[in-house]
């Protein structure tokens, strides 16, 4: 019985996104991809177009399931603080956790691709602002529900708490051990208090 | 007049490093490396041998000089807290110099080769825990001489030193603007007080 495409494709997009995610752009190569999506070289073309055009649609998938599961916890029912502080330590959680991907695909590409292709430079400012964006209502909730202080502007923290992610991320990538990133945590939620 | 052959080397060695530190390790092509260096394929493999056998040669000297730097500022005769401060300043300020090559090259090689290259993952981890031992050490000196406060261990402090560096990078690699940085240093430096 035949899938229908739109599951075919967006399956194929999930597999091709972990080896990107996993290698980086340039060493993704084709064969890598061939082998994790089991679709032949001319089937691959004729749907998603060359390399980059692929990347991209995986990168765009990477960015709305990050961004939906983001959202998801941020407003997960606790106060504020909380549902931040569960955030970054499942972050850290999965960042010890083998059978994921280590990092954040955009941290990756903020650092590979994004100095020398605007495209993608864009994708990730964009990317870092959707973030910076639910940051800063999870912070002004916080401030409302009483769970953060309002001694500092929510735009002010939400930079930090944006900036604190991606230094996070680069330690996950690196496999830090995890001393390192829960005292970070800690020390971040504090500056909420 | 024939320079010395060391001087030669380690001149070659500076011009390969910001090859690989601007572009990557995968994406910086032996053409860029020839261009850079101005030296022939042959000459460049009689002395380095391999691609990666230069690129482990470049990264030494740019953790070498990126270790003298940070060892030198966070040792400029100010109070600790301000030799910190001076630190992620400054770097936020090259950040934004066009004429420097953004990011950090240990951060960029802990994301795109740490997680699939033992050998790099632990210089990698080397130099981060060689970067958290000195900001360990600017960090007990502050609390000795009253510039940052006692409340929390030095060692802990040093682990959210660390990580926000790394993050402040990522935002650098990907030309963040500077007033999301300038905030983070400001959030960051609060902590010490």
């Amino acid at each position: 019985m035949a899938r229908p495409q739109e599951f075919e494709t967006t399956e194929v997009l999930r597999k091709a996104m972990y080896v990107f995610w996993s290698k980086g752009y340039e060493a993704a190569s084709l064969t890598d991809i061939l082998a994790a999506t089991g679709l032949s070289k001319s089937s691959l073309y004729a749907t998603f177009g060359d390399k980059r055009e692929l990347f991209l649609a995986a990168f765009d998938a990477y960015r709305k399931g990050r961004m939906q599961y983001l959202q998801q916890t941020l407003n997960n029912g606790q106060p504020a603080r909380q549902s931040i502080e569960t955030f970054f330590r499942q972050g850290v959680a999965h960042s010890q956790d083998k059978t994921r991907v280590y990092g954040c695909m955009t941290a990756n590409e903020a650092v590979e691709l994004a100095p020398h292709d605007a495209d993608i430079q864009r994708l990730v400012a964009e990317d870092f602002q959707a973030i910076e964006d639910a940051f800063t209502r999870a912070i002004a909730r916080g401030q409302a529900d009483g769970s953060i202080s309002s001694r500092q502007e929510p735009r002010i923290l939400a930079h930090f708490l944006l900036v604190g992610l991606q230094g996070l991320q680069v330690m996950a990538r690196a496999k830090s051990d995890r001393a390192r990133l829960e005292d970070t945590v800690t020390v971040m939620m504090a500056v909420l208090d």
